[in-house]
């Protein structure tokens, strides 16, 4: 039976998943489009498939049909969309391989992306300050390109989780742009957690005295400086390259 | 005199900016807030100023003082500002230094990020092909931080920009997945090229067959693909890093 009218209950309930308390209280998120639909299906976390076409319906899945109407105020992205589902927050806040640390990063396509350079360049673990934006914001969701259901999450006090890295033998790497070793000369090791800070600000002083080593990437004197993204992908992309 | 009309005729000219059609046929854009006006007066293209703030008059430049409902107006940017400008666009498309060429790059996001990433890494000419994003375009002034008023620019056929750079001795280096060999093992010169693809697909064949060298920078086969902006990025940050 196809669902018509936006006073429907279930239609009510994915629209407050549009907002962060609602996501947060009921532990579940959106995500819109086939690709993301396929990611979300391949780690067992989709809870309900919703679409204007039956040909999304997926055995074991419950499913909505319901009116191109109702996936427009269900969606947020303008170009439009015809299947939404709704997905099961990870649980797996486990510090495995390696780790990047975000300290207050603010911008959804910036941590979308730094999620995507994070998988590409086998970092396993991300660990989000409570400050930093909701990691199931569509905008991350969608700059991600899915690849948010590969990595570990946490969201924590930095201080406590770099507590917990150093006992666990991690180097800890921090960023700064007058200070830090030019990045092409800093050794990486097994067990790396990189910090990446805020994109106009940068990291808080409080953590850099807890860095065992504090890289720069060097840039023309004409720039100021770098995307935040662009700035945790080039660190990726070298430890990477040299583990 | 402050303006206070939607109707008054400068206000129409300026609202008319938002549109590709007028950028071109005036050869000027705008730009908002204090960052940027300072980056455009550096290199003398601001043709007006238009504030609700006398306190950004410049000697020479006209100035508007309008209500907050006219910035409003003509502003692209939700989260608002008090003043906008009127620029002149660049006329400056020599070829120098290292090049970045773009074949129908979309997102305006990435535009502006690979404007800012290839300031920071020495790069000093962009090629935009006639398919990529407008250079104007609000979005791409904004990511690009400014660093758009440091660079040349040349809109045009990339199979014509490549002819006239190999007959002046540049290596041309495209990106290919496949086939590429590794970033790290590639050599850069001081004549370096560099091509940059579409988002979704890649960089043409056509220009393939152009290349002397064909880049591909190593990912996790857990990982589709880089974003187009952290991929160019990071091969600028090695062009760079090796020159």
């Amino acid at each position: 039976m196809k669902i018509e009218s936006l006073n429907n209950i279930k239609v009510k309930e994915w629209i407050k998943l549009q907002e962060k308390k609602y996501r947060d209280i009921n532990k579940e998120f959106l995500i819109e489009g086939d690709h993301l639909l396929n990611e979300a299906l391949k780690v067992n976390r989709v809870k309900e498939i919703i679409s204007t076409d039956e040909a999304f319906k997926k055995e074991g899945i419950p499913f909505y049909l319901v009116t191109s109407g109702i996936i427009k105020k269900i969606s947020k992205q303008v170009s439009g969309t015809n299947v939404i589902a709704v997905v099961k927050k990870s649980t797996n806040d486990k510090i495995e391989g390696n780790v990047c640390l975000l300290d207050n990063i603010q911008d959804p396509g910036n941590l979308g992306t730094i999620i995507r350079s994070a998988l590409a360049f086998n970092i396993k673990t991300i660990i989000l300050s409570n400050e930093t934006v909701d990691l199931y914001n569509d905008k991350v969701i969608r700059a991600s390109e899915g690849m948010l259901f590969k990595l570990n999450f946490r969201r924590d006090k930095l201080e406590d989780v770099i507590k917990e890295l150093k006992e666990n033998n991690y180097n800890i790497y921090g960023t700064n742009v007058k200070n830090g070793n030019k990045l092409k000369d800093i050794s990486f090791k097994e067990k790396s957690a990189i910090i990446i800070g805020n994109e106009g600000k940068g990291m808080r002083k409080e953590l850099e005295d807890k860095c065992d080593f504090l890289i720069n990437i060097p840039i023309s004197d004409n720039c100021e400086s770098l995307n935040a993204s662009v700035a945790a992908s080039i660190i990726f992309y070298e430890m990477n390259r040299k583990i």
